[in-house]
């Protein structure tokens, strides 16, 4: 399969107590598509203005992206700049130029149309609505949103929201979208848009819980899993970008491998034959490499460490993620 | 094996969102025992007022536990108001009446400073570190505190948990003593107290992370846990203590069963036979029975859910926890 997402292309200035950058690649439709690249192919809509460098460019186009949908346009990248506290979990937005991104109107090629899998990053969520839809027959849909969309055009995020498969974002803001005061109940409250909505909504909902770890719920199943516990963090940013690219790419890589139940019932990984939709067990192993991407996107400033990484450091980190959850004496 | 616990036996008044109750039992030690009594024999040491009532007694009697190191005294039971904000993560202390606990010297009888097994809940760390030397041959001796000792009495704290095995605490807790700006770091730190100290200290860290869940650390190992999801969560209070009660009362009661090393090198269960202490195995098993207990007891108000609760509804609870946390496709 391959993956379309729609989303912010930015020089970021970060500060963290171990060290900071003046400028680097960033934007949330860039760290997807670095973590995404690992598993499929990645075609990457949105702006950039005319300072924007080559090598940035490059750092994508190494990985086998798509950047041909890349608009350049007359004006400046979108720039953001932020400084976190002592243990990272709070941060203060110091500055955002919004730039080319302010006028964004995503073109999207006949090619990136043409995906089976989408991800809407981050954006005004009119945006991610008219995008959607310009892949009425893409597979596999998933939205990202934040807390001022939830504030100032929530009608219009619910609308982009009922438009797509699966639901990422911080444990805090479905809480906020919702009203409803656990995991839990947030979850399950988006689910059931579906019934009123002619069976169109999010069938998963992915809660991102930053240092804690993220958790999965669909009707059928919850699943949750801790972050991988790192002694040394340096820059959370674009870690939930990150998070989502290892998610949606590995259920991309893995949404045409049709397995049959096995003799337990149990479906071992691909997609449900009946619905098409991602099985439990592909939902639970895409969380696993998300968590994977992420842990390896906070150990260095903005994209650094996921531009060096390999194949195999994912696989070692994975196995070692499955052995801090393990527990026996359970039948 | 036997359980000491020393600490807090109270009257709460409680106000969550879901309701609340003007005068119920509670206290650490108290939550601790009742949840610890599914696994082993608990003898609690600590003052009552004269307002404490035979029925009280009688829901730790009824569960087994020894009471006879309750003492009664002259005063009131000791009393705590708070009352929680809308999504339970945050409680303000409305009342505190130390009465009896004000003056509390622990009087441990023969029989409760013959417990293999010691649990120092919250209370002031001399305190602590007098009964902690009342039971010089303990096996595994567990304590846990709170950001006020931290804060006012660090020294003193930090020579109590140097007399420890275990050391159960908050998360945010385990960094402001620290000084660390995340978990693994505060844990590693907590561990190395060790190395100076001639081998005493904490080999085993639990840091309790609310609805996050726990997670677990060890100079050769990390386990982490999701907390049990639940819909509905009625009443937080004494979910940490229960927490403890869990973890403490398993390791209780499956320490002495030293298995060997199976052919593939793990060993199920039970103590190291070298060191005597827990090990690997057997601490996660006691973290998955400890996350289960405390998500019984915030499905009602103080201990009620507890008091009623069934063997087999632990069981079917543990089954549940160990499917929401497991994944396929890594060997």
């Amino acid at each position: 399969m391959s993956i379309t997402v729609v989303g912010s292309i930015a020089y970021d200035a970060v500060k963290t107590p171990f060290g900071e950058r003046e400028r680097m690649l960033g934007g949330a439709a860039v760290h997807f598509a670095l973590a995404a690249a690992f598993f499929d192919e990645v075609r990457v809509v949105g702006p950039v203005g005319d300072d924007f460098g080559e090598e940035e460019l490059g750092a994508m186009r190494d990985r086998g992206i798509d950047i041909s949908d890349i608009e350049r346009v007359a004006g400046k990248t979108f720039f953001w700049r932020g400084e976190y506290g002592w243990d990272l979990n709070s941060r203060e937005t110091l500055d955002t130029q919004l730039g080319v991104f302010e006028g964004f109107q995503p073109k999207l090629s006949d090619t990136s149309r043409s995906s089976d899998v989408l991800f809407l990053a981050n954006i005004q969520p009119d945006l991610q609505h008219e995008v959607r839809a310009q892949l009425p027959d893409a597979r596999f849909v998933a939205l990202d949103s934040m807390n001022l969309w939830i504030e100032i055009a929530r009608d219009s995020l619910v609308g982009a929201i009922e438009g797509v498969d699966c639901l990422i974002l911080n444990d805090a803001e479905l809480r906020q979208l919702t009203g409803k005061p656990n995991l839990v109940s947030a979850a399950r409250e988006i689910l059931s848009w579906r019934d009123g909505n002619g069976g169109r909504g999010p069938s998963v909902i992915v809660a991102k819980q930053g240092e804690y770890g993220a958790a999965l719920v669909t009707r059928e199943s919850f699943f949750a899993l801790p972050a991988y516990p790192l002694e040394t963090v340096i820059d959370p940013t674009g870690a939930g970008d990150t998070f989502a690219g290892g998610f949606v790419g590995f259920i991309a890589a893995n949404l045409d491998a049709l397995d049959s139940p096995s003799a337990s019932g149990e479906r071992a990984g691909g997609g449900d034959r009946a619905t098409g939709a991602p099985s439990d067990d592909l939902l639970r192993r895409a969380m696993a490499h998300a968590t994977v991407l992420a842990s390896f996107n906070v150990e260095q400033f903005g994209t650094e460490r996921v531009q060096s990484l390999t194949r195999e450091e994912i696989v070692a980190r994975l196995h070692e993620l499955h052995a801090i959850t393990q527990f026996s004496g359970v039948a």
